[in-house]
């Protein structure tokens, strides 16, 4: 119950970087179960022909280990 | 008039890190007088069942030291 | 082609660091031709009278580079 | 043999520091195989009524890969 | 109740860094209510004539806000 | 007697860096008793029409806590 | 698609960094697919008798991930 | 004569970080007049099939200021 | 009006720190119009025969961006 | 007398970090004379077979640097 | 010639920081043959009653290496 | 025996980083008996006339400290 472990995630959308966090989260949500925090790290933007094309977050997850056995 | 002072602050907000900035400023406010700038330093999630229930800030407050004579 | 600049830039806006962003986006993008990134490095605010006068972001631009001859 | 990878983990305990690294290691033993090392990285604590009622620790864990064919 | 200061302490001990912190933490305790939780930053040690004579620990303690008018 | 917080005071002067620190100390010692240390964390300036109007320093102070009670 | 993970991963080799690196990459490529980036974050060796035995590199390795229900 | 600038420089290659170094190099001699010095800042890479196709590296450039007069 | 450039400067001097910045700030003010601050990075010396012989300073410049139309 | 230098020493010892601390300490004060202080910098542990075997600690150490002449 | 040692250094004065590098470098200079740089890397200061009674400076400094043999 | 130092070396060659690296661990050897591991820590290099002619690598060199008595 104690124990959690930490994934550093990165995640991009084409709207913005809100829609990145969400979108990361929903994704690690899939893959990560008993997830209890996250936290962001990083706020990037990849720009083509002087727009903004791909907003990019960089976050962490922390969730809860479930044992191996169960 | 030229000496401020720096002091860390948490928030927390069941909506958003924009509303929680706006409330950590709005409870800042009430304690210290003379705020001159912030800067937000951290955004972090507290996560329960898939879902973000608690966005915490971290943010430091830069406010005028008042003369205790005064 | 394969070589770029990293150009660090600071923005304010009286709206919000949304608004500073894409100012200052804006603004790097009427002197440096061909960006194609840039990266949030710090948001803070200016405050007078308990109110948010302006917002401030620090962001790193990067553009690739042109040859002088050309 | 000479690869490993570098996972992040938080432990709590009602008791103390040590005892939060011990339960985080005894419970990272479980999930990952082959470790060969940890580094505690923060050591903090919840506290409620004036009494420290959890000790928390993030450490690393160094762990051997295995192949995914064997 | 969702707003919290952070505050950095240094304390020290002749016996060692674990009692430096509970000294630490129980002075906090009379200056600030409503701490809700701490964190280990530094730990030093002053040495005279070969024998380490005072364990040195900073660490930050945070605590909620309470309104001035209440 | 050993317990002691840590203060971040930023202090400015038309003169030089030297008199920000001496005018930030001397602030720091009306609102601070029992001061037992200081570090210099960081030197800027403001410039106006080519010339350097205010010269900043930002600078944390150590104070040993008085009881409450006391 | 545009969401990844980072992983830290540590190699060693016999022959060089170089070496290690390449190694360490292989390896990784054999546990995580869809790897789209990485990033050398330390090179260290041991030493033994006055000969350097083993390069030792830390590096970052980002992959997208996959859908478990897929 | 005494003064200079630190410019920051991404350069890309697809043989090798060595490359990449000397091709950011080449590309910064033909704007920067004076270079001298540099420094590595940061190595990565860009992966596609399994295979490291562009190897990126980040310098900072040391150049001596021209007089616009002059 | 509201968008700035940051750039790092080094400078040198034979006499001590404070003259290697006031060095560097006057030749930056020759190239960089607009300068609404700077501030002190790093200090460091060259020795040759026992003597400090060059200080030397890394200081980085604010200035506000003109447009290229302009 | 008030000039003292700092050197970085890493202890290990197969019962705890305490240990390590103490025979990294009782070790520097053979070689290094009028110690006045040190600092833990790192505190990492080797395991093999599920078990720690050593515990590591990274420390600094303060000592009055003493006159070649006398 | 071309191999040099960093040594980190702390130096104490009752006069200012400007004297207590001095102090320090002199220091050196009396163990540490064949000096060629040194940087600031901390300045601090002890205070009593109100005003200060020690600047401290840590600083390093590097020196090239001489030959056991020789 | 299980006490190390923890030395920093810098060191240039004509040729290449990885010659630097060779030629300050030669060195140190030198110096310091029971080498066990050393770290790179810094890349850098002196430009003259368009042309690297120094390449400077600053890396950490781990040693066991001998005792004096013996």
């Amino acid at each position: 119950m104690a124990v959690a472990s930490v994934s550093t995630i990165t995640s991009a959308s084409p709207v913005g970087w809100q829609d990145a966090i969400e979108r990361g989260f929903e994704r690690a949500s899939k893959t990560l179960r008993n997830i209890t925090g996250m936290q962001v790290v990083e706020e990037k933007a990849r720009v083509e022909d002087g727009r903004i094309v791909e907003y990019l977050v960089t976050m962490r997850v922390i969730f809860v280990l479930e044992d191996r056995s169960s």
